[in-house]
């Protein structure tokens, strides 16, 4: 059976690097990103990262199987300018039976702009909270693997 | 039976005006609204237009009537700044059995800043074209009485 | 003299309310209002907030002021709507020489949809922190003038 | 001297190719791409263009020069829809002093979902039309000189 892991847990379950190129329609008046873009790219972040495992986030919602976000924290440290190549860092922190949390790192070069976490919750097509088909979700799979 | 109306006539069949305010992330680094933001806004004119009517487009949906925009055209005079409250008309110019075309005019006062038209058509949830239930869009049935 | 406010004390500087309809391309293929929509709608609130009392955030910006996001805080209860008219409560929580805290409630009717903490910096042109010109903020001022 | 293009010549100055992939907030609850984010797109295409060729866009407006969206014409042929990847062809149609046209054609594999059309004017930072640096512009300037 699945089980809660600690989030403040030093190692991640599972981490992975992508890239993303800051779009002109994402910056606003001051010339930067947008604050209410960042979360669109941890997004990113974690269906790729999913992704990288052999899992799909489509697929999932063609199953039935709906992630949402429940909790959202982003700390700015310095801005990301058009055309920048960030470099965004997403960990998979922990997960249990219907609750997935992940911890976002966003870099331009070696530059920290900005830290989030992000808590999902596993919904069906009504919205009711239940389990995560952790059979879809290969990467949280060997993550248990591993850790039991 | 409902039938195809000439677009290019001087009379629209049906008009409606509404305020927007231009928000900060609607604008770009050059400080105005970027161009993909216009739609957005004509899209709202077209759904206030038809809630002004005695209609709604919620409700379309529920019942599986859904608009899709097959045809865009804007032209774009002169800037949206970021707090603008913008003045948008709305026209229907023709509907017929599985499309319908409307006009639009966006003004700062009484600067014209755009005009633009579009194309819908109605399609089901399997993305089939079919007729437009006219009976749920009041409007259209009143502007189709006037015009028997 | 400025001071910083305690963010936890029950009673905010200064509350103000909005109502927001939900748009369609805010909505996503689960029918609801994506969760990066959330922080665009917070940021109209305190944008009001501050026109009500008599200032104006493009006014800020022209006069170099820019008031940037460093902190975004957001618990998901449960989803918005397409259509929706939500009513969003923003409160002035504390603000200090060069931060200042607001807090945001979500609501459809009396449902809470969502609560939510910013803080921003003041910043100038290029992007130094610096004091908040209260004098451009009056909702501010007024609140300090209370509290002292 | 620059002098403007014939934009029904059946071969384009220049072409280039783009993947994009459709995010999930670009899904409206059609659980299609929303039109509104098409423009997006086409703009990503252009500006990959442009950096293909030597040039980059950033430092077009770095240097004062800015690229004004005046028109817009797109035809959605079929939906795209969350994850697809989807393959982009940016053609530079024309260009003359002060304007710039471009077509494109979205597809999925073979299948072309949409085709659209822009005209760019070129700006200072005022906002008033001015010449097109082109030496900024080197894919437009070795069209320039083919073509001469």
């Amino acid at each position: 059976m699945t089980r809660a892991r600690d989030i403040l847990s030093a190692e991640p379950l599972q981490v992975h690097e992508i890239e993303v190129r800051v779009r002109y329609p994402e910056c606003d008046p001051m010339g930067v990103a947008h604050h209410a873009v960042f979360p669109i790219w941890f997004e990113i972040g974690r269906t790729e990262m999913l992704r990288a495992s052999g899992g799909n986030y489509r697929d999932l919602e063609a199953a039935g199987v709906f992630l949402a976000v429940v909790r959202l924290e982003v700390r700015y440290h310095s801005p990301a300018r058009y055309d920048d190549v960030l470099r965004l860092v997403t960990e998979l922190r922990s997960w249990g039976p219907v609750k997935v949390e992940h911890a976002y790192r966003l870099y331009r070069g070696d530059e920290l702009l900005a830290e989030a976490g992000t808590t999902l919750a596993c919904l069906d097509r009504d919205g009711r909270a239940g389990p995560l088909p952790t059979e879809m979700v290969p990467g949280m799979s060997r993550a248990r693997a591993v850790d039991a």
